[in-house]
């Protein structure tokens, strides 16, 4: 997995645009790059100084195919950690393809997804995680994600494992040496510190750990389930929570309409809408097909929103409501419930009074007349803990990351009950070990080709 | 309209990438940039040179907004001819917005398309014809076509054209002056020297006006009418012709799927296939619908290849298809036909040659067994003549510089019937100096805002 060659790929997003520019990384990027390139004021390449800029045309045999700009990066002095040469040429597909295929031919291989940050991490240009934050800065869509990822990408968070995890080295060399003298009983760490030491990690990382309920919410956005029959006013819902905060509806790239999904972004969250139209297509309610792909739907979510055309509530309407509400409450207890009654504006304030009292808890609200938006607005950013965000804390968002904390949790866990039970060194120094091996794991001081060939198949070409 | 702020754009297609690059072009273009960035080796972006490449954060207040390449090109040494910077950062489009937003607070205007590259016709960096091919180049989705942008965009058209305009102006000044002697009866103006260089202009004229036929044709593409009933292998038909050459079907970019075309080059030609599905779906062929919606097609369509089902062909139906294709001969006597008779491969030897003595012309095909399919491409080929082209002949493609050339063309023939029926020096001159306007059209020696203002609003942002 790990090779020396010199690979190529296009690193802007594919499609036409004014530019598009095309990267090659390796000891051969210059060598390659330098005979194809014919410079306007006659340089050579090879001459030339790192970070520089160069003008001139890409030669085919003796067929120019287009005028570029040639960035240089040399020796060490670059993204990758290795030579790198990128050409900015015109934006036409044509012109990046024909470029690329000359570039294949004369030595270039194809880069495969991620593998310009992977060399990046193999020639500790990056560690793992802030490697990995690349991948999460370039797919955050809200202010929150890109915090996080910036955060991340910049050593926030793996600086501090890293400081954690370099104590307790420190410490298990000095338990691992003890084991040397067992024989003379002696205690090389000083169990006192060391005992405050697996307190100060297990705080940290119960804080990691805990942080990641809110950074995954924040990565993936917050799925919100609306259910409610056709016509109640959805569109105009997500169109009045839209404008007040002037936030923006994603259009998910590379997709086709089908499959984008309203994601609206409130205090910097990600809210993605589920569309749960047809909950009562069919009469025959309880059992309705309807109901059951309702259920599936909020199923998937993590809130719902039941939403109801207020001015339509007969008596005999609410009585069905409140049943239908109650199956819902029952199926999924721990599940956060909003009810939402649109169209108030058209109700008397009698009529708006008797509704607040019968449906506990109902949000009386006009979409239209942008009458209770913005609490509503409030109800669902309270259904997440951004107190962490404010705070600048560090928040976990990857679940490998996760995994590896809850593994060195458990680990540290096992040191502090050796401690308490004045385990023996020896027994003590082999989960030290196991903790060190999961810190190593997020910062990729631990790494295998299986785990850098999963973490970077994820990346988009070209980066 | 021509403005001296300082203008930006992302450069890049829109969309997630790995890097996208935003461009800031204008006198202030450094000043708004240099507060904004913070450099890795605390440089002051101020202090460098041009054609360099600097590594740091951009920052908005105290958040950083992302890692970045800033790319510098300063006094009139960039693409617009006014210092310039481009910022080189994470693709995310969260990011890019931010980064674009923080410049538009900063000072800097939203460039209009193509703005940047009317600035490098304003900076005389290159004339108008060349701007033009900018727009060209990124368009290209052909080697024909990107051959003809590349030579236009290095000047090969306009260098012809200004050569040409160079020496007219040179009689035009010497017949003007003759006026200024008027009373003398002096020549200074060499009639017999003059008539040539006005029959070698002719000759140019016609050459690129004739060129204009095959410019249009390389850029737009030809479309195609494939008419036939539904199952007689359109689509093994357009896969057949697509493996034969390794050609792309084009993926027209930021469009749905509704409106691709189905695109083949060939021989570096475009032909666009124009789905003419249904020709028969009712029974009642020659008045039905179906017949009318193939006649539109046929209407847009500058080749229709009629696709029938050899296996299919009862005399019944042969009759019926020689009504049909007597139909469409007669009402489009121009436009060239091509029968093809599919799925020859079911028919036995006796049945193919019957068939070939029955319809004039037909071509014999199996799709599937690829046999057949080249000579159709020749076929196809035949009707653009691409001489010009593999003699690499200044080609015209642009609708205004066609225009201009037959409006040149018919200012010269003037001036030609001038000389020839000894009219005088100063009507002449006003003939003369048509000419040159036109010519001056092309280059852009003569422009307006009005047409300067049609030509760069077809360019994307950000060029």
């Amino acid at each position: 997995m790990i090779s020396k060659d010199t690979i190529v790929a296009l690193a802007t997003p594919s499609g036409a645009g004014a530019i598009a520019v095309i990267r090659v990384s390796g000891q051969d990027a210059l060598h390659i790059c330098a005979p194809l390139f014919r410079s306007k004021k006659g340089k050579n390449l090879l001459d030339q100084k790192s970070h520089t800029i160069h003008l001139g045309h890409i030669i085919d045999e003796n067929r120019v195919l287009d005028e570029v700009l040639i960035s240089l990066f040399k020796g060490s002095n670059s993204y990758t950690g290795e030579p790198t040469v990128e050409i900015s040429c015109h934006g036409s597909t044509y012109i990046q393809q024909e470029i690329i295929q000359l570039l294949l031919r004369k030595g270039c291989r194809a880069a495969n997804p991620g593998e310009f940050t992977l060399r990046a991490f193999i020639n500790a240009k990056l560690d793992l995680s802030q490697a990995e934050a690349v991948a999460d800065l370039i797919a955050s869509d809200s202010e929150a994600s890109h915090r996080i990822a910036m955060q991340q990408m910049r050593g926030g968070f793996s600086n501090e494992i890293k400081a954690l995890r370099e104590e307790l080295l420190n410490f298990a060399s000095l338990i691992e040496l003890e084991l040397d003298f067992a024989e003379e009983d002696v205690e090389f760490a000083d169990r006192s510190q060391f005992r405050a030491l697996i307190e100060r990690i297990t705080k940290v990382l119960k804080r990691l750990i805990d942080s990641f309920a809110v950074g995954n919410v924040i990565k993936n956005g917050i799925p919100v389930a609306i259910v409610g029959e056709p016509n109640v006013g959805k569109s105009t819902l997500l169109n009045a929570l839209l404008n007040e905060e002037r936030a923006i509806v994603s259009d998910i790239a590379g997709t086709t309409r089908d499959t984008i999904e309203d994601e609206i972004i409130i205090g910097g969250i990600g809210f993605r809408f589920i569309d749960t139209a047809g909950i009562r297509d069919t009469k025959d309610v309880v059992e309705s097909i309807g109901i059951q792909k309702t259920f599936e739907k909020i199923e998937q979510a993590q809130v719902v929103i039941y939403l109801v055309d207020s001015s339509d509530l007969t008596a005999d309407r609410i009585t069905e409501l409140q049943t239908e509400i109650g199956k819902i409450k029952n199926k999924y207890p721990q599940k956060p419930l909003l009810i939402v009654a649109n169209k108030v504006d058209k109700l008397s304030s009698e009529a708006a009074t008797t509704l607040s009292n019968t449906i506990e808890g109902v949000h009386l609200l006009s979409a239209k007349n942008n009458i209770g938006v913005d609490t509503l607005q409030d109800s669902l950013l309270n259904f997440v803990n951004t107190g962490a965000l404010r705070n600048d804390d560090t928040i976990v968002t990857n679940t490998r990351h996760y995994d590896a904390l809850l593994k060195a949790l458990e680990e540290i866990q096992k040191v502090q009950y050796g401690l308490d039970s004045g385990l023996s060194g020896d027994l003590m120094a082999i989960d030290i070990r196991q903790a060190l091996y999961h810190f190593g794991e997020i910062t990729g001081e631990i790494s295998n080709d299986d785990l850098l060939g999963n973490i970077f198949a994820n990346f988009c070409i070209g980066k």
